[in-house]
């Protein structure tokens, strides 16, 4: 049973305010709560499930607080348009920017939509990238759709928010930059070691970070549209700068 | 002034089937309707326009019938969450599938993600491929989601829907998908002429395909996340084989 105050508490949790105030954020379904259980240091507050899921669940399960709902109240809480057995709330990560020495690090300049960034979360994921430093008008990576869309990258892949421009005048390594009427794509060698920035869906990077660049990139194209999607492009560069096809 | 059995039909366009019974589907928002009114032989049914965008416009226009609608109208026809000015109906192209010989051509089995669906659209405009041939059960292209994402580019690549067994059964050019156990796609070299299958969303390409494919891609992974997006797996393997890179 769920009571009406922790109902309009997990409810809250769906806007940026109140996840920050808590210190909580929500993630959803089977498949990625499951990720949640497996992954290692995943401080995991609470578990809202149906009888069916607790069922389905091994006996050995570690220490957890689990409150049984109905379908009717994992609707009344869910974010999800079809609600899915299980919603767990967990702690936002505590964590520190790690030195970018060694590795490469990706930025985000203002991306906006929450399904992109989940996107370029998981690729980053699938690349081996470790953090993602976003500004801090980027869309915020514990929001639902952000979460679902990465699919348990959330997990492994740490996201932080900072001032740009203060951050990046502060790094040594190179700074890259997808770009217009940059050096093509294809005349890139991998890169083992610097900072690739991504910027705002329709706008680009921005202006006063320009002067940072080391380089800009631009992707061929051959046809007629005018541009990408963010995440596509972003998956194109990193595809090449991370080496895989070499 | 719009009157109900009109707004009605609009309406009515936001349907599949309603769609190929009209013959005709809808895009939305001043970007898009310039882009319609600058393409050659684009057939334009109708326009809607609020008086703005009816005055933002030369004089010489194109001989159209247009209905000036109010805001309160504009909103009552319009799929999107923020309509903006304008609403086109434009006839769905009526093409037979191109002969695949000389270029790549981009096959689509049971993508079912509408925002996937236009993304994928763009970018294949941007590599300039003239064609994507789809399974009869991927997402409609000229649903309004996919007509938005696509930016355009659903103006200049032609989409068809076919039974894909029967088809590709009966071309000639080597056939590559993209799955999972394949061969790197770093090892691969441009592809002039020939054919790419793209997957469902977490199926992947169906079992009575596999049979036809000439070789099994697979994109090389570094990190933990089990899958990439399909928009993004198509963007990286197109980027390889259009020789964008070389």
């Amino acid at each position: 049973m769920l009571n009406k105050s922790e109902a309009k508490y997990i409810q809250s949790l769906s806007q940026k305010k109140f996840r920050l105030q808590a210190g909580c954020y929500v993630i959803e379904g089977p498949k990625l709560v499951g990720e949640a259980l497996e992954a290692e240091n995943l401080p995991i507050e609470k578990i809202y499930a149906t009888r069916d899921w607790i069922s389905s669940q091994p006996s050995g399960m570690r220490n957890l607080t689990i409150t049984e709902v109905s379908e009717t109240e994992l609707e009344r809480i869910s974010q999800l348009k079809t609600p899915h057995q299980v919603l767990a709330v967990l702690n936002l990560p505590q964590q520190d920017i790690l030195p970018t020495e060694g590795s490469l690090t990706l930025v985000l300049d203002g991306v906006q939509d929450p399904g992109n960034l989940g996107t370029i979360i998981r690729m980053a994921d699938w690349f081996g990238l470790r953090q993602i430093v976003c500004s801090q008008d980027t869309a915020d990576a514990w929001a639902s759709k952000v979460v679902q869309a990465s699919m348990g990258s959330i997990f492994r892949v740490s996201v932080h928010y900072t001032k740009l421009s203060t951050w990046l005048a502060a790094q040594e390594l190179p700074v890259y930059g997808a770009a217009l009427q940059g050096r093509p794509l294809g005349s890139f060698e991998p890169v083992r070691e610097g900072i690739l920035i991504i910027g705002n869906e329709s706008k680009g990077i921005r202006e006063n970070l320009l002067p940072l660049l080391s380089e800009r990139i631009t992707i061929e194209r051959f046809g007629q549209a005018e541009s990408l999607n963010a995440a596509v492009a972003t998956a194109i560069v990193l595809y090449r700068l991370t080496g895989a096809a070499t």
